[in-house]
């Protein structure tokens, strides 16, 4: 028998796996916020993956990551918030590689060997003066307590410091993993970026890594939406510096479920608080879909009521109003029949093959005012399935995002 | 040399072509409401073609209306406010017919001849004593300038009834083309429908008519947006009774080009004015993408900026957020090239490859300040293009759609 157990560590985050140091500063990128520059270092070199954002416009952070990560090896990532280098051209990819060329002559490393990420205002240049010295001050701050100082300098318009951690005993081993992350938090002219940091002592084979990072990030990340859109700059990295001293996990190993599952559950709690602490928002969705044509189908409903605005707006007014579901269900360009769909809040149901039950219209009310409940869409028309979080949309979301 | 011109007529609609009748009472669908049925009357039997929602999820009055329209000839349509007959199974199939069959017992013409549409709460079977009472005072009160009165008791959250029309001359004949709309009002559980009915007294060929119809209201109806959304009712019919005796305009017509461009007009109109009554709507925003790989592309890119919730609480904010709008290029699934992109607001070039310009912001500030302005954006990679119209979005949109 496998032994196998995950056990979460109360306010743990980056720093809680061994070997990993941080810290979190004020260089005066953003003035009146208490800090906007974070590192994160492993104290000897660690294997890296990354997810990066599909935007077709790029951040320079984000290009210059993208390279450094394919080579698959790396000390510390250098983040910085207030402003996104992005839309700044060559200028902004030199600003870039000078971040990681700065923080690698203090840590006595390769440039090589240094991750960039930028979260805040677009199309604005760094100020690199600040900048220079703030990375040194964080350099000669970092300390094995410091995730979660790194977990609020990273913050933007988020009202919370978002960390997790937690233990995997396999075998006679503990291995932890760790991580910190920014939400959804925007202000003019700001965009939703979305920042993760995972720190782990867990020794992984490279490909591993690489294929447990898409894959839960893929069951996580990519299945919230506060406004539906991506970012320049959005940004998940992974460091596995082998110093639990485990059998290395690769691609075939027994404990890679176990791993998999604790990963998982890093991720998905960060992007909990992310969705949660999401600018205006009152409620959390559950929407479950099933019954679809494929897997795929039942994503593009599932995203198709989750992005829905005028779903959103019910939902704010604890409207349960399945009209509007029902047609997003219709536009979201899946395969559907209208005389099949069912619909559920919470297991009550309110719409039995396309039209609505007698289930009393209290009840169904009583739901949508509770801060978490779950919508279930059943098609009928074949076995696919996607599960997907959400969000309500209030008046505030729009104050916010007005501008400055 | 063809004779051919296009003047408007000052507050002109649905009666304004020869051997039209109209009117719009009140049957208590919605209480409060001044009128909530309106009928419109071709005094001998007229071609008729439609468009109709793409959504699956199809309204009762919708299905039965589109095989109407198959069959090519009608004699009228009568259209409820304030309930929208969708989701209501194969009851709400029956009520949409009766509407049909008692409207033209009245007129003493087949079933078959008339059409239905409705607008207003989803998911509620109609009060057909209600309506068979209306339909019977709204046949009572069919005359020639009824126009105003139909216009006004289709209205849902519209703040002012929508019509147009305009004469056109060609050779010594001259043609009427009147409609009226409502627009994107919406109070929970409504939904966004647009309807648009279109008389003319022209004589076109079923072929042409049902031809003309279609690519206008792909370059009208079918390029505004307010929040994205396509409605289960959404409907648009045009009636030709061939009244003004022109000679048969058909699809090789040395004239068939200023009739389009007549319709197109009336249609442009009406759906600017719904646009501009859109909830909560302070600016209307003509997105122009060129330079993309295809027309195809180029819409990928309009659509994608133009229901971005972010750029459009920005515009609301007068704030002309250049980087939201390159974050929405970038992932509107288009091919796009960050380092080729020109953005442009009235003109005012503010991004130049993608990277910003000199351009004084007070200037773009005062853009982004008037009711109505343009984006154009440049993607240099093809000759692909589109020209798409968005508005903003208020806290106002989100009170209003909140519920009840």
């Amino acid at each position: 028998m496998k032994e196998e157990s995950i056990e979460f560590i109360k306010s743990g985050g980056v720093t809680a796996p061994r070997g990993y140091l941080a810290s979190g500063i004020s260089c005066g990128i953003k003035p009146g916020k208490k800090s906007d520059l974070a590192l994160v270092v492993s104290q000897q070199l660690a294997d890296i993956a990354g997810v990066f954002t599909q935007n077709k416009v790029k951040a320079a952070p984000v290009i210059v990551s993208m390279q450094r990560v394919k080579k698959g090896k790396a000390r510390a990532v250098v983040i910085n918030s207030g402003n996104a280098n992005a839309c700044t051209g060559s200028r902004g990819i030199e600003d870039a590689e000078q971040m990681t060329t700065v923080t690698a002559s203090f840590l006595g490393c390769s440039p090589d060997e240094v991750c960039v990420c930028s979260t805040g205002r677009i199309g604005v240049y760094l100020p690199m003066k600040k900048i220079i010295r703030g990375i040194e001050k964080a350099c000669k701050q970092l300390n094995v307590e410091g995730g979660k100082d790194a977990a609020e300098a990273i913050m933007t318009t988020d009202t919370v410091p978002k960390q997790a951690a937690l233990k995997v005993k396999i075998e006679d081993k503990e291995i932890i993993i760790g991580g910190m992350a920014k939400g959804a938090g925007m202000i003019a002219p700001n965009l939703a970026t979305t920042l993760g940091i995972i720190t782990t002592d867990a020794s992984l084979s490279p490909e591993y890594l690489n294929s447990v990072l898409h894959s839960c990030v893929q069951e996580t990340f990519n299945r919230i939406s506060i406004d539906g859109e991506t970012s320049t700059n959005d940004t998940i990295l992974v460091f596995s510096n082998g110093l639990a001293k485990n059998t290395t996990i690769g691609m075939d190993s027994p404990h890679k479920g176990i791993f998999k599952n604790a990963l998982r559950l890093v991720l998905d709690r960060l992007a909990r608080e992310v969705l949660e602490d999401g600018e205006g928002v009152t409620k959390v969705v559950e929407i479950l879909v099933q019954g679809a044509a494929s897997e795929k189908e039942a994503e593009l409903v599932a995203r198709s009521i989750g992005n829905s605005l005028l779903v959103k707006c019910s939902w704010n007014g604890e409207d349960p109003n399945w009209g509007r579901i029902l047609c997003a269900i219709g536009y979201s360009g899946a395969n559907v029949d209208q005389n099949k769909i069912d619909l559920f809040y919470n297991g009550f149901q309110v719409v039995a093959s396309g039209v609505r039950t007698e289930t009393k219209e209290s009840l169904i009310k009583k739901t949508v005012k509770m801060p978490m409940f779950s919508l279930l869409v059943d098609l009928h028309i074949g076995s696919g399935q996607y599960r997907f979080f959400t969000t309500d949309i209030s008046e505030r979301y729009v104050r916010i995002n007005k501008g400055e």
